[in-house]
């Protein structure tokens, strides 16, 4: 899922992200509350409406940016306590708020709020942490059950697992969240501070716990490699900003591996940012048009590599749905590692 | 012309330039002279293949950008001598050296290189630059004649008429231009400090001293009243940074007069910006998201309103010529001025 913060994938039109193979995408709840309201997109027909998208979106909690702040957030029992990034006025979020705000938005999922904590983190807190999520989890799906969307929907709902750093509570927790009424399950909290090796424990930890008849989400991962790795543990969604951030820093992810289009060996280059792209940009443009626009500070350039860096997940994901089905998944991950390890755009990983 | 600065209007692709009914579209030369540089682009197949714009493309000769800057400018007879405003590196603009540029970037129409000057000038100093202005000319025109674009053709060649604030400097310029072999013909030094009146009695005096048979350019306007003025004047072809700029701080031009998107009226609109535009904006978006957009700093408003401001040029442009061939431009000069005057986006014009 391509995330769409406020309402829009920077830069990108619906045609944009339909010619891109986006079949769904993420908006932010605690971006959108803030602004423009979510009361506003109910009035206008809901989110669908407001930015004329017309297939799935799924909405996060809120929870992640909140809890995400430096400083002035509270969690209590009831909820977090928190000012806005905008005009610093207090704010709520609760679980019963959180799925108001997702119905008003009339997502198509909407996703309970948990509790995440940083890592590393000790046993007692982690433990406390996901406790509190499971109580939020119940809290959320019995409020969201009474609401409506815009359009007079239910919605589908995803539930969280937290669990921390510890492969045997994330699976106990897992076990736990499955027992809820829900559609599917986001497994949250990872990515935190722990190394790439335990992230993948620790996911495979959740997944193997989780219904094999509904979908698992694996919340704010990640590069080339996080998914390939991810769908090797078990997990079917995704959502990152990472294709769209890194676009607007100039870096475009190809399946030559990736292209920081500022290098000056790019100057000159009238190869297209990845042949075998099917993408506009791929389509039209040169590695040194791209360049100028990026250093002119243009913004045809996020735009161009936006829609590139998009169509180039969306195709890795086609590409691995294929490979399932012809069972040589590992295979084509291996390729791909080949291409982007320790080059794929993130910090490298802790030893 | 919607004016493509850095050899992309901004935000938008030359397949929504197409979509907008843009025909031709202007380059700056001195933006692309200093980057990413006319020899780069001549070496890569001419700023048609680098943009990939398959329509006629007009540039300007540097002229004017050189001389509006505020300092270290130095006019001699051999050119003008400037610091280029990206690093402060001495450059130098004489009229071969335009002509070179304009060459190497292969436009289909090359301007020459003039000496513009502000209003109110002396008579004596109007007089020399319009002298100037006619050997740069003779210049620019037999160096153009030596050279040839990146994929080996000559260029159309506009010769600019300049004159000052008198209407018979004006007119003498404009016939002794006329008098050169060239394809058509710019009009300069106008909108820089004369009244509104001034500007089209002094742009009347020149297009009635040229040719009929060949197309008359008014240099760097303006509103859309300025450009039903103007072909009132005999005017045929226009450029402005205004329906590009306006959009990116949020002014939208519709049939039914200017509209600011960050009014707060437009919170709650579910119009689009103007229901009689053909747009991919007003197709699909209402005034309340591209408000929301908007104030969020979302490139995406840049983005529409950009697209959506260049077709209501052209298609304002598309009504003169419909007005015209039933001779009723008068008419329709008349309404579109009553929804614009005073509220044209520009500054109110001095008393």
């Amino acid at each position: 899922m391509p995330v769409g913060t406020q309402g829009t994938v920077k830069g990108l039109t619906p045609a944009d992200l339909r010619a891109s193979g986006t079949r769904i995408l993420l908006a932010n709840t605690y971006h959108l509350m803030l602004r423009p309201g979510s009361e506003l997109i109910r009035n206008l027909g809901g989110l669908h409406r407001f930015m004329a998208w017309d297939r799935p979106i799924l909405t996060d909690s809120g929870g992640y940016q909140v809890l995400s702040m430096k400083e002035l957030v509270k969690v209590t029992e009831d909820g977090v306590e928190f000012r806005s990034h905008l005009d610093g006025k207090p704010e709520f979020l609760s679980p019963e708020r959180s799925m108001d705000v997702q119905a008003d938005l009339g997502s198509d999922i909407a996703v309970t709020l948990d509790h995440a904590v940083p890592l590393p983190l000790d046993a007692a807190a982690q433990r406390e942490a996901g406790e509190r999520t499971l109580r939020w989890t119940e809290r959320s799906l019995r409020h969201a059950r009474t609401l409506k969307t815009p359009e007079g929907h239910g919605q589908l709902l995803f539930a969280i697992v937290q669990g921390g750093g510890d492969s045997a509570l994330r699976r106990e927790m897992a076990e736990r969240t499955a027992a809820y009424p829900c559609d599917g399950f986001a497994i949250g909290g990872l990515s935190v501070g722990e190394t790439k090796r335990e992230t993948w424990d620790l996911a495979r930890a959740a997944a193997g716990a989780l219904p094999a008849d509904r979908p698992r989400y694996l919340m704010g991962m990640g590069t080339p490699l996080d998914l390939l790795d991810g769908i090797a543990c078990g997990i079917d969604l995704f959502d990152c900003v990472l294709p769209t951030r890194n676009a607007r820093n100039g870096m475009a992810f190809t399946s030559e591996g990736p292209v920081n289009i500022r290098n000056a060996e790019y100057a000159r280059s009238d190869r297209p940012l990845d042949p075998s792209c099917r993408c506009e940009a791929c389509a039209l443009l040169t590695r040194a048009y791209l360049r100028h626009l990026h250093l002119a500070g243009e913004i045809l350039a996020h735009r161009m590599l936006t829609l590139h860096n998009v169509t180039f997940y969306q195709t890795l994901m086609e590409t691995a749905r294929r490979a399932i089905e012809r069972g040589v998944l590992d295979q084509i991950s291996r390729e791909i590692s080949e291409r982007y390890r320790e080059r794929d755009g993130a910090p490298p990983a802790p030893a």
